[in-house]
């Protein structure tokens, strides 16, 4: 397996058919440093303009429109032993009624302790409780150039992939991408070192990472919107609003993928309706995130 | 600890200001005797008209408009050795584009194996392989009268509870309902041994049950939305459309609750936004549900 | 024709299966005193709790579950010299972002004067120009018991029509509501004396009124949701969140209608897809209204 | 006045940072030759591939980012003698319960007549009547590249413009739109000889067309979203899913618009809670688009 470095000098804050700064075969393994959603990098140093921007593009020798490009999450290492987070929910995640009641969007500064394996509120306010939670490294933004010529801002999210959010997107995780450009046009970025569902303050807790991810090819897999699996089983994200469209996205692309597998519609009714799981991965974005999420269908659902 | 047996020979498809059937106090369980979504009781026997017939209403000693209700469950026992369910996906969970290859909403059985502890498939479709899932007994509906003279159907949800088909009300849950008429006019029914997240058959498997409840009441407490607790923490549940309006509801209420409970906004959003999760309830419903679940803010969060 | 005078002393703020208080027959008229949205009547003496205390319910003999009842608009007159609103958007129609810049939501008077036709403020922000718009009266809120036993908010809609605030519903139109108990027990309320699409400051100028309706009976006509006539056409009404839904319902039900009337599926769609017109006529209630109109289908659409 | 010809022999499918193709100064007209959203020119000959394929873009002297530019919509006049559309309601917009039932989405051809200033349907259903609709030429999609390097397809819409399918986007209109890169970059085409709200086919009757329009630029006008006028008064367009988010878009600029105009926002709030049009001018494209309308506040809102 080729390992190799991805530490571009340039960013771009749109996925779309820009020129491959790197190119790879299929099986390859990339090492990416990747700027916080800010633009600021390992040392703290401001080299990017935001929203997300994105380490790549990486051309994957082989990769044609009508393939899926599978992404392996080998690794996430945050390289600053800080990151920031908004100090307020966002507005649209409250009844309108309680926004104005809602604390000013400040920034808030995160300590990464990887010893303790969490991750800690630096500026909490006076007398307040410390705020801690476990340390969870996961992608933002990632995905491949769209379909149709489009060039989509790394704010949003659509069946290129894109900011998702998704809090499954952590090591041990698999998700492919429907290849829509002759070389897939690979990006990622964005890193988290924590996150809730939903991003509902509008952000993780933003920071400089090192990902290691691996890619494979299936050729002439035909997918719609992106597919994955982990350890818990299989799933599939659908990007847009309001949720329930994002909801029918995924759910439809699962049982497509059912489908495709050899399952009957009322078998793969009957496994989705009575075992499903759906994450909101992100209420934030222009796009909203739904995962849909099932065991293997050989596999006996776990009881939760 | 006085023991209520609630087996009622009359019941209701609204939860509203009806005529109680049995009067209990704080502190006092209720052993309930309960119909299927369609009427049918433990012996097969069609007993009322859908949708969801619920035993009750129960009467609560004290209770007042502004107080809260709690309900505790303890223990969900199908009475029937089987349950249905739609043995296709409904209409709204898919892309518009998909719906036509949808197969038919056909009622398929289930057999209900508590030594196994799964409900199985029973009248698979020829050659495909047997599908089984976790015996997981929860309830459907249930809730109180609601505010302002209002009769909602069984079918939907509100403030007030109702139909909102979330997996988690199961036994171990504490759900807290506000109260809205002098007695709350505690409803319950509508047993599920299983259901996926979404409800998204538009039912889960659907059985008659005996449902063992014990019942608290929380004087003053004003709350807008259901609220409770299990062994994971606490949670708000939201009902609307579309689901991005039932998670600001469920949201919005758990901040409130947060406030409520002493902690500052800034923290309470920090908290939020980095460890909530979200349950889809249901997503075929008149009003869709959305749980908004956090660890104990004194407990860290479990990393998943 | 037999003219009834309905001046209660009772008032509904829900729509459901309440005692009438007045038993007419299909062909007569209903000369109603209405409260406004808060209830204050026309001499300004509060008689009732808000939200929308509906004058009725009306018994209509041999109205049965499955026919539809037809509400002529014959005329509606303030029977006050001043009404009220709002003085700010509400918060959800705007952008969440913005709502904290909007003012805050007192109440503002208008005075009505018939003779110029217009509604005029009163209390107009010291050195803001007057505002004045156009004396349109209409029916905020009406129509007939739920189905199922509901008894559903006067602040609500649905398809029993309830709270559709459509500028629409004044003199000249038919509303057709599905009768859903014997007798159909139909309400009348909430006049305004304007109001603009959306219903978006949370009211119209609200007032009491003098309503002056004609009821027919359809025997048979199943109808799913309210429909009409007026001069400009026949139009059909969907209350739901969001407004996509009740677009969904407005123009299922239309489509219903003219296949009913012999149109085949096809020319209905050309029919609709050409010279279909939307209202939007609330966007402020729990439930949204959405107006869907077509002129009559063997005339042409006039050109706008 | 400088009249510049515009008929291009290469089309876009983005609106984005491409090469444009045409310079002019503001107040310059363009008479563009369009083609039809499928590619068909005049002749009925296909040149592009779908959707919507753009003429331009046009590169306007003196724009840059923060300026407004503003198209005056002077002639559309169809060039082919044909339109088509499709022959079935889309499926997002009937209750999903209803969408089996609709007929396949097939083409149908319309003549254009435009000395009877009818459009007529040449493929009716046997046995079907006529079906002709008021000929009413629109333009289906322009706008201007997009901020932050996206290229958005012509098959969506945006801050940017695009593919709103507002039937009152017809001669006689302004519309401005935010300039985000340099020189503007300005595109427009998939001309509809007519359309009902909310192109709920799918498509409104396309064709090839000339289209005339005068360009003027308002420098340091910052707008979010497009604005414009009309006989009728002024008007707003926001662009998202669901329409509820599309509606605050329009809504919340409109506001804006009346706030920098002078007026107070409690006068703005009342002059739109009372006297507002809503427009849903598109409910089929991946983003919806809502017109916000008022008559000048200083003119009186006619009575309607």
């Amino acid at each position: 397996m080729v390992v190799h470095q991805l530490a571009p000098t340039a960013w771009f804050t749109t996925l779309g058919p820009h020129q491959p700064v790197l190119r790879v075969r299929p099986g390859d393994a990339i090492v990416a440093q990747t700027l916080d959603a800010n633009g600021w990098d390992a040392a703290g140093v401001k080299r990017a303009s935001p929203p997300n921007p994105m380490s790549g593009p990486v051309f994957v020798e082989g990769a044609e429109p009508g393939d899926a490009l599978g992404v392996t999450i080998e690794k996430i290492v945050p390289t600053r032993a800080t990151g920031w987070s908004r100090a307020a929910l966002a507005h649209n995640v409250v009844d309108p009624d309680f926004v104005a009641a809602l604390p000013p969007r400040d920034r808030a500064q995160w300590r990464i302790d990887p010893v303790r394996a969490i991750v800690e509120l630096q500026d909490a306010p006076p007398g307040a409780a410390a705020i801690a939670v476990p340390l969870a490294p996961m992608i933002g933004c990632f995905g491949v150039a769209p379909a149709g010529g489009e060039a989509i801002a790394t704010s949003s999210s659509g069946p290129h992939g894109g900011n998702m959010d998704w809090r499954g997107c952590r090591p041990g995780a698999t998700v492919w991408f429907p290849v829509a450009v002759p070389g897939a046009n690979f990006f990622l970025g964005d890193g988290h070192a924590a996150q809730g569902d939903g991003e509902i303050c509008g952000t993780g807790v933003e920071t400089a990472c090192e990902m290691t991810v691996t890619l494979q090819l299936r050729k002439g897999w035909r997918i719609a919107w992106p597919r994955g699996t982990d350890a818990a089983g299989r799933f599939t994200i659908g990007n847009a609003r309001p949720l329930d469209q994002a909801l029918q996205h995924a759910t439809t692309e699962m049982l497509r993928w059912l489908l495709e597998d050899g399952l009957d519609a009322v078998s793969a009714s009957h496994l989705l309706g009575q075992s499903v799981r759906y994450d909101i991965a992100n209420a934030f974005n222009p796009a909203y995130s739904v995962v849909c999420r099932i065991a293997e269908p050989n596999r006996p659902a776990a009881a939760e």
